[in-house]
């Protein structure tokens, strides 16, 4: 069931457009396009949206759902206003803007937040929280979390219920976790970050020490990093990232990870780095800024990928990468008997080239005969 | 140690049978097939199964084991009855069944309904109910759950310690969850639904739009939509199902999802579909009826597999589906040696097709010379 | 921020140097290397140290590190000594040590232990523990955590916030559960166990029979096995093992298994194998002693791997391995073009192979005419 306010919370198209001011777009609503001044309690897709919602046209190849579109209003760019909308009556207002997929974003942000200042305010009474740990004001504690010895959480920052932030940890402002995030001792996060249910940040590394005592066994390196996050950094739900075995692994300013993602000790990610679900960077290994790791990628460790560095899904990188640009490693699916005479090929692959070879040789002395 | 039932709670094997009604299959005790009534206690496997157990035979490969079999009791088809067992003297008793494993599932779900049976009742005492919240009866909540504003439980429902609802989800009656589980707002499932520990169903979608506001930064597209599961859906430990950016995303009824699968926002998942674990579904993927994605397999966002798709497991599905089948696309292992030598050629494929395409112009030529 | 004591706590390097009695090996501090007995507050790389810290030097090829190190002491091996320090001043003392990474997991264990210590003790009055649960002398319990009925705690372990324990669930000795572990019923795991946050033992391993009921429904066949995990085993954070259908699932003494790692039911784990993140085992899969699994690699279900199996990351094994070794099977990745290129070749290559047959078939007529 998509959010939407309740009839006496609906507002006034022209004051959800004051939005655009956030980033400074140009959004205008022109004379004549469509007719009256909505109310509006939600947004939704063009297909979707109903008479008190708002949606927006971003892709052109979607322009042919405008004429059955039921939304109170519409944003367009200008090149759609001027070819298709202008001077033509629509059921919707037309909403005329330079970057109406960022607008729709800045919309959505707005109805959520709306709905986030709805939640109960203050420190929940079931909370466990220590003595020595510093709350700034007008943070938000929900029931049954618990905050350790020396941990520090930052002016507007709200803990969903059952978060757990250990000893020393630093929370920064305006930070929202949901429900039962998991933070270690010695995790430091900046402001304005998202952290989804069951992530767990400062978990133990995987680091351990052939140990002679005994045939095959291993001794633990204890982990004494940390984890550090910049600005505006959001992970997912049940996502990971370890804390550093001598120093910390660090994600950078406004890197974003989706969910079920394991970052290992040590790693650096570079700033906007942002990665699908399900991608794994083993240790050590170093993401520049701007890159993209799609859906279930993983990295090796110990390796080194450069700025604006694209890895396509399912994709496995073994080796450091230097140059900009897309990077793809998958076996393409097929009907399984199909796949099934292909892949029997690949073991001979090395066997089927020295014949290929063999048989160029024979042809090249053939032709020289 | 497997389930067992004290001495005292034993019982008589004809009891057991009748969970056969259930589901309306035949399941017999044919008069001489073993001696005695015996009581029984647990459930095991032919190999396993002890005095006081019953044990059953799906597979015909494993009739040899019956030989040795301890077990109190054993449930067979009718053909290894007439074939091997009719006139024999067995130390167990025969249950001839039309489904022994369909049996076998539901004496399992028998002794761990017992268990369930046992368990505590009621609202624990630290649990924290939002007044808002409406909770049928014979609902029982464990310690430390939180039920947040507007939440409904319906009947029968039983959540183990430390569970989050979140506001304004719905649960319907006789569902099954496990400690811990998250449910953010606007979370909607069905009736009889199992939901295991750590799963996570409604955090956001990944939806970022690029933000001109920086070079390379991303704004959030907060996500509006909810997440809606049918009735009889199972959900795995650690599983993340993501919340719709507009609508909803769906799974349908009787869908069964494994451990540590990804839903990503706006997937809709067809009836009786099921998952093996480390499943990544992306974004706005439509999944047929009765489809099975075997374990590691992922599919790209924004395609359609048709009903009764099967993909094999660690298969990579980039484009959609229309025909029922197995689909498969799996790089053979091997020894490391073999496979460096024959992954070297990967990389020139292309070129040796056209090498060897010369060769054939060449040998045509001269054929016709 | 890595670990570093309060200045009051610094050890002196030669009583911290008795940590090589833990194990027996041997380390010496020869006289004349380096100057005076500093006072160590912590442990740091060859680069990051600073000069109240250790550091240590494994690696033969980071010597060159060794001008600029500014630590107050390095462990460094005899023949490192011999052939570079002895005799030269320098600015910190050297440690002569013959195992010298042995020796950096026993300091940094020492570290983590001394920090271990200073944490609270006795059990919080906000868990809940049943009546019937039984917890030896010198347990710890966070707050939050549930103890269900029947469960054991052994001496001397620590459950971190939110730990739950399920009914008839046993902990060893000596065990390290992080915040937030769950334990479902009837799981048992031995001493000196580590336990990360996130993880979940004992939940339903995956079992459905066709259900006639309904077309493509499925009935579930409840899990009545356990989870056994033998002593010194790790497990990471958000790690799902599941309980057996009808025997356990079982990890042998010093199993390491990083984080997100899915082990399915019935599974064997032999002792010190270690798997690396994201690694997926799936059901009634045998693994042998001392294997190991890299990153990402998976494992289809009913097979066995040998003793001394090694498995290459993102590699999907699907058969059984009788014999030590390596074994890999990856997609070699590439520029996005180049693999579209290569990788249309793929569907193709049963269809070369005749090819290529055909001319050698050719060719050889063509010599023996």
């Amino acid at each position: 069931m998509p959010v939407l306010l309740a009839p006496e919370q609906a507002v006034p198209l022209e004051s959800l457009l004051s939005q655009a001011n956030v980033v400074g777009i140009d959004c205008e609503l022109p004379e004549g396009a469509g007719t009256g001044t909505p109310l509006i309690r939600g947004l939704g897709s063009l297909s979707g949206a109903g008479p008190e919602e708002i949606s927006f046209l971003s892709n052109p190849k979607l322009a042919g759902q405008l004429q059955d579109c039921r939304a109170a209003a519409v944003i367009v760019t200008p090149a759609v206003w001027e070819s298709t909308l202008k001077g033509h009556a629509t059921a919707f207002r037309s909403v005329v803007c330079s970057e109406p997929y960022l607008m729709y974003a800045l919309l959505a942000q707005w109805f959520d937040g709306h709905r986030l200042r709805g939640l109960p305010r203050g420190i929940h009474p079931s909370a466990v929280i220590a003595d020595s740990a510093e709350i700034e004001d007008g943070v938000n504690i929900g029931p049954h979390c618990v905050v350790e010895e020396g941990a520090h959480i930052g002016r507007g920052s709200r803990l969903g219920a059952g978060c757990i932030i250990g000893a020393g940890s630093v929370i920064g402002r305006d930070c929202l976790l949901h429900a039962r995030v998991t933070l270690y001792h010695g995790v430091t996060i900046g402001d304005r970050c998202i952290l989804h249910s069951g992530c767990v940040l400062g978990a133990d590394g995987f680091g351990f020490a052939p140990d002679p005592r005994t045939q095959g066994a291993w001794a633990k390196i204890a982990q004494l990093g940390g984890v550090v996050l910049g600005n505006d950094v959001e992970i997912g739900a049940n996502t990971t990232v370890d804390r550093g075995a001598l120093e910390d692994t660090v994600l950078g300013n406004g890197v974003k990870l989706d969910n079920q993602i394991m970052i290992a000790h040590n790693c650096q990610v570079g700033d906007h780095t942002a990665m699908a679900a399900c991608v794994g960077v083993a240790g050590s290994t170093i993401i520049g800024k701007r890159c993209t790791l799609a859906g279930a990628a993983m990295t090796a460790g110990h390796i080194t990928l450069a700025d604006d560095v694209h890895i396509s899904g399912a994709t496995a990188v073994t080796a450091s990468i230097s140059k900009p640009g897309r990077y793809t490693g998958v076996f393409p699916y097929s009907e399984h008997s199909d796949w099934q005479r292909n892949a029997a090929v690949l073991p001979q692959l090395g066997a089927l080239r020295r014949r290929l070879r063999a048989l160029e040789r024979q042809q090249s002395a053939a032709d020289t005969e």
